[in-house]
């Protein structure tokens, strides 16, 4: 059992923390919005969880490295000095980050590569997503990173070989390429598919979330296994040990 | 049992009808190529089943009228003139054209209409399709016919409401619109889905071909209900009495 | 604008009821569980919903017919008596009854009738259910349901055509039934498909509940639309002019 | 560009292999049926494949031996004594033997092994298969391999975890069990998916054959990759490099 502290507890997904804490049998050690003041939180806590905003980064990552507890990093649409700052933090604590907390994306995305390196190019690569009515991007962020874990598996970059939106005489499918597809309407959380299609046969590797608590629930269990590391930074995969 | 005369016997689609013919207890009459003589071929038929090029309809419809045969027409691609010669015909022989002669995609159409028709507009209408990685052309021609069906239900036309492919920052969705997303690859036959998504719930309704020889099977009962009629000019659905 | 009032207020269902009734601009009248006295807050209710127990039941009905408001019941578990009161009440005062609120899955069992009437016998009919890991009995209620309208379609009852859970050395498929297979595992709130397969393709009807508040909105919907009718007995079926 | 020769040449499969091998750019160096000599086809060929009968294999190794070609072995049904052949036949030439020859699906008990060895217990696992009305045994032989798979993946024997066709009042779901489901119909050639349900998370991976084709094609390619090895005993995941 341990205290975990939440910046960022206000909004949704906070309140999706703070019940994934307590179903796990942890104590909610207390939160801080977007601008309350991280330290004395990491002072009463034993790990934290960061699902706040870029600008309240480098107060959180100061208040952990000077409370010595690891934290998990949550947030996304992170630039190149937010990962400064990361790395920076990473020599006195244990970080990890990461733009998808789901344990079933991140297991998702390691067969994903694995099936694109054993399968030849006479295996087309197709991802296709469904979101909620509200989103207001497409392809989503995940489908990208589904995709960046295909065209890894191939030794590819993902920019090199993506085949956006089809719509019109699109002539016939380029052999190497991975097409997206992205569908949208009702509630739905997110469901996401790759699809493998070669002469006659098909492998379909597929998530489907029901809603926002499988990201409190992972980022949960990436706190719990934080707690067992040396400072250093890390990623979701290594808390499947992939 | 009844005599089956081809047009257009050459082609995979020519075999795949004469293996359909034959599978449901019917002579094959024989069959001419695009630039056969259908003349002699009508006069030993009891109907004809049609899937060459518009180009031939001309001289088709003629034998077919002479002898007093029924005659389906499956040819794509048709244009005015195509369809006034098929008019015409129909005053002295009953006339069966149609885009997708397959049973299940022509129950699928309809299901789609009733199913708009009985729900608001608050259920999102989403149409995906997957086809084989050599089709040059997206959406499929049945996933728009499955998109009139929708747009029909909803007293709409589709050309007012489509949303093709999504790509980048597209907004929110807009209601009321009816979306489309297409994949390629492998050698699928043609997978067609229509998502309705409402706030927390779904209903999909979906048809999957495992090869051509649906389109076959189709025609050839298309071919029996035929018979029985009137001259007239018919239409797939009448033949599921829908 | 509504005053709709909930039997069964406390429990989950009573929760998502008072979320469904603020979502659709109604008004909460109020609610009593299942010890509580109905007539109060009949007499400040335009429209009952009742999600308690069968026992309630009878308070229920004189509590609507006193104050002549419209009644929805969806308890469950009802047995013959209960139904005759309903019988009894519907003679004063509208009242609908049924054991499935979601609009999806009404209109997915008209869909199914329907395709089950105009598709023949070589169409064979297998319906699949996933449900979370916490349910006891198998196949599922809406399964059976899905069941009994594919049944009707074709002009039989269920019983004598139903293939339950296949295991062994099962024989071929006899034609003509209706089989059955349950999933269960982790939190789903219900999905349930209906497959069409003949030779060569497949025409598969599905729904998807996301949680239980399709329930409740679908009970929202049935008030509103019985406050336009006069008394009588009625069904789901109807709300959606089915 | 090798010459292939095949054991069991006449039947469906024999007729699939001859179209792989004619696909994969190879000559077609002859076959023979059960009964016929192995030994003057084994002389003409590079690498031989046998999808025949068990009585059958004794005279093929025997064949294969006698002129130091390759075989791949992908007879069913076979005994202990058989396997006693083959291991004595892989002392002098390379042998690959296997109950599956699709590329897709061995691919799939692969990432179907690794996904449950990386999830925990609280991911259930449910395995539901489809296949053609003809089919007289359920589960499917493949549906109990990818079910080893799994089990093997969680450091269990399956028929220790296994829960076969769920009907009437099962009780809620046993942790750690592994379900199976069987859905017949059509002329499905074989679609099989493995479900892991976790809390509102599900992962689903699938593979679909749209017919047997892709079995040729898999033993042409394990053929291929056979005529590259030294003397020794191979199977399916060691040509994908698994």
């Amino acid at each position: 059992m341990a205290r975990i502290g939440i910046i960022g507890s206000a909004g949704r997904m906070g309140q999706a923390l703070q019940a994934a804490i307590a179903a796990a049998g942890h104590d909610y050690a207390g939160g801080v919005g977007r601008d309350g003041d991280p330290g004395a939180l990491a002072g009463v806590s034993d790990v934290l969880i960061d699902f706040s905003a870029p600008a309240a980064l480098e107060f959180t990552c100061e208040a952990a490295i000077a409370a010595g507890v690891p934290l998990v990093v949550g947030t996304t649409g992170l630039e190149e000095r937010h990962h400064w700052l990361i790395d920076a933090a990473a020599v006195s604590i244990p970080v990890l980050q990461t733009g998808n907390t789901s344990l079933g994306v991140t297991l998702l995305a390691h067969l994903v590569r694995e099936a694109a390196q054993r399968l030849g190019e006479d295996w087309d690569i197709e991802i296709v997503e469904t979101h909620h009515r509200m989103k207001v991007d497409a392809p989503s962020g995940t489908a990208l990173l589904l995709g960046e874990a295909a065209a890894c598996g191939r030794g590819e970059r993902l920019k090199d070989v993506e085949q956006r939106a089809r719509d019109g005489i699109t002539g016939k499918r380029e052999a190497g390429t991975i097409g997206f597809a992205s569908l949208r309407g009702g509630t739905v959380a997110g469901d996401h598919s790759v699809h493998f299609l070669a002469d006659n046969e098909r492998l379909v590797l597929s998530h489907m979330a029901e809603n926002r608590g499988i990201f409190a629930r992972g980022a949960v269990r990436a706190a719990e296994w934080l707690l067992t590391r040396t400072p250093g930074r890390y990623s979701m995969p290594e808390v499947l040990d992939l």
